[in-house]
């Protein structure tokens, strides 16, 4: 069982800040995401491109947006469930709660933070027979680990940006990258598109267009594709079979806590802190929903900011919090280390 | 007569990111703040301090966050009325407003943003008879333009950073400076405190403590000062006094335009817009107050953006605004520029 002061539901922006603000009222946060990286859709999505409006950031990427989060939350220990689902939750009689994920891990807290955005991502999956047979046994939606592909044969399909840069990373590490896709033109960024190309020519990425891949086979585990093009039926042998279809958001097994859902989002007490109708559970960022709510990151920080207030008054019922600024007392991480401002000297002078 | 949109009230860090929210709603604004500067507090009181609580950056220093600031908003094209205090403001029939300055400057905008942080800095002044004759003709509290001082004498009084840095910054500029504090300690930054000791061995900077300045000669305008050091009084010939003592914040001539007050703070509606009790005027930023405040930079950023949103539906009672992520539309600026993401392109892979 993982105990934690908050359980954040979610990796991107808002909860990862919310490790930060929680951290300055001395609170320790544990995060579960269904993704295989902190970071949400910045890192899924759209890691290349820039964001404009961060406060501060005339420019910012998003996944170096994502890099200094984690570097500004790193002194207070946040620990991660990833590549798992918060699948139930059960509120005790002493207020706290029991979180599990749809792997059968544990975590019990003080208050839960959903910072789930548009919900938990799942993988588009082409539409093949037996496919879900093979899931974890060769065919894979996301790439959680570069080092499994070594020396290997893969087999990637898609069209997109995701499935051009994964085969221009991966063409490095595996022993043989096969990319099909339905159509002889690829959609992404004009910089990967003439990568494939080029490794293409090079004979470092093998193409099959206009193919679908239509049939496994395998046993016990995936050995071999069918591939349709040009109504042709080929037969390829692979270790890795990697659809990059693009994701789904789903709100997912949350829609089932009881919680008051409206359009797809979670109700909030917005003139407050930002708690649903279940005292202690609350939801920031994306996912919430109140009164003139805008859907922006520099808004989820706020909510967070809030809510963890709430939070700490929550555990500490009695005990009177006092704002010190960050540019005043400084920051004390969980690990020991300090930040401060340089202090002021009194000095004469001769 | 200045018009806009927004007329907004404090150029902190706050009123500066109002400027780019409303620009994305191609509203236009304009700032009216009493310091000489943009920057609010950041620029005025710890410009080198660092933040560690602005989401995205570890650190950040206090003047570079404006800065970024600054060049976040310049393409929304702001107005700026500095070195003033809004001082009337008159509701029109049509709904507008009409807010007239301490030197007469007026200004009609259709809402408007008090962003005023902790109110107008005042400096704290000497007690010396008959100062306030000689305010700004040789009395200056503020360094609004280093330039007015270029070969000219100057007696600075004060004994924290502002003196000490402006002493260094301005023994360059002019003929001489001459520093006088009442004790023979200096507090600040270590280095700022070495650096005026060198200076002063090397004869750039006089220094005369323990003393104070107690009276003041000219006709029309200042000519002499008066120091008192060790209970004996001599008469040093100036150009300049510029007695840095710091800066009290006042809620000032805002207090008196009718707004709801609590605790020194504007109270809003924080369940929807942070508007006012009189409609169309909102406060942002640590100058409000509702259940859960919390006086925090990024707090202001937020409040700033849900602000916008409804102004921008006063302005425009039968337009549907929808939101446009910056990431997906990029941002057209007032002055012709653009900011996008690179497109994807659609691309054969022969």
């Amino acid at each position: 069982m993982i105990e934690t002061d908050i359980l954040i539901i979610g990796a991107g922006p808002t909860g990862l800040f919310t490790v930060f603000e929680a951290g300055l009222l001395k609170l320790r946060c544990h995060i579960i995401d269904s993704l295989p990286n902190p970071g949400g859709q910045l890192v899924e999505l759209y890691p290349k491109k820039p964001i404009f409006d961060i406060p501060g950031f005339p420019t910012i990427q998003a996944a170096e947006l994502i890099q200094n989060l984690q570097e500004q939350i790193k002194q207070f220990e946040p620990g991660f469930t990833l590549n798992e689902v918060a699948q139930t939750i059960d509120k005790q009689e002493d207020g706290t709660f029991i979180v599990t994920t749809d792997k059968g891990t544990q975590h019990k807290a003080k208050a839960i933070a959903i910072a789930a955005g548009l919900g938990s991502f799942e993988p588009r999956k082409p539409l093949i027979e037996n496919i879900e047979k093979y899931e974890g046994k060769g065919v894979e939606y996301f790439i959680k680990n570069p080092e499994l592909y070594r020396n290997k044969k893969l087999v990637i399909a898609g069209g997109g940006d995701s499935a051009l840069d994964w085969s221009i990373f991966l063409s490095d590490i595996a022993e043989e990258v096969t990319l099909v896709h339905r159509r002889n033109e690829f959609r992404g960024a004009l910089d990967s598109v003439e990568k494939v190309q080029d490794l293409k020519n090079k004979g470092k990425i093998k193409l099959i267009t206009p193919a679908e891949v239509i049939g496994i086979h395998g046993d016990g585990k995936l050995e071999s594709l069918i591939i349709e093009k040009e109504n042709k039926k080929i037969e390829i042998f692979t270790d890795y079979f990697i659809p990059l279809f693009g994701l789904t958001p789903k709100l997912g097994p949350i829609a089932e806590w009881g919680l008051e859902i409206e359009k797809n989002a979670i109700k909030v007490n917005n003139a407050l802190d930002y708690q649903t109708n279940i005292e202690g559970i609350y939801a920031i960022g994306d996912i919430n929903i109140y009164p003139g709510k805008l859907k922006l990151i520099l808004c989820g920080f706020h909510e967070a900011t809030l809510m963890c207030q709430s939070i700490y008054n929550r555990i500490n019922p009695n005990k009177k919090y006092v704002l010190k600024y960050t540019t005043v007392g400084g920051i004390q991480g969980f690990d020991g280390t300090v930040k401060e401002a340089e202090k002021a000297v009194v000095k004469s002078i001769e």
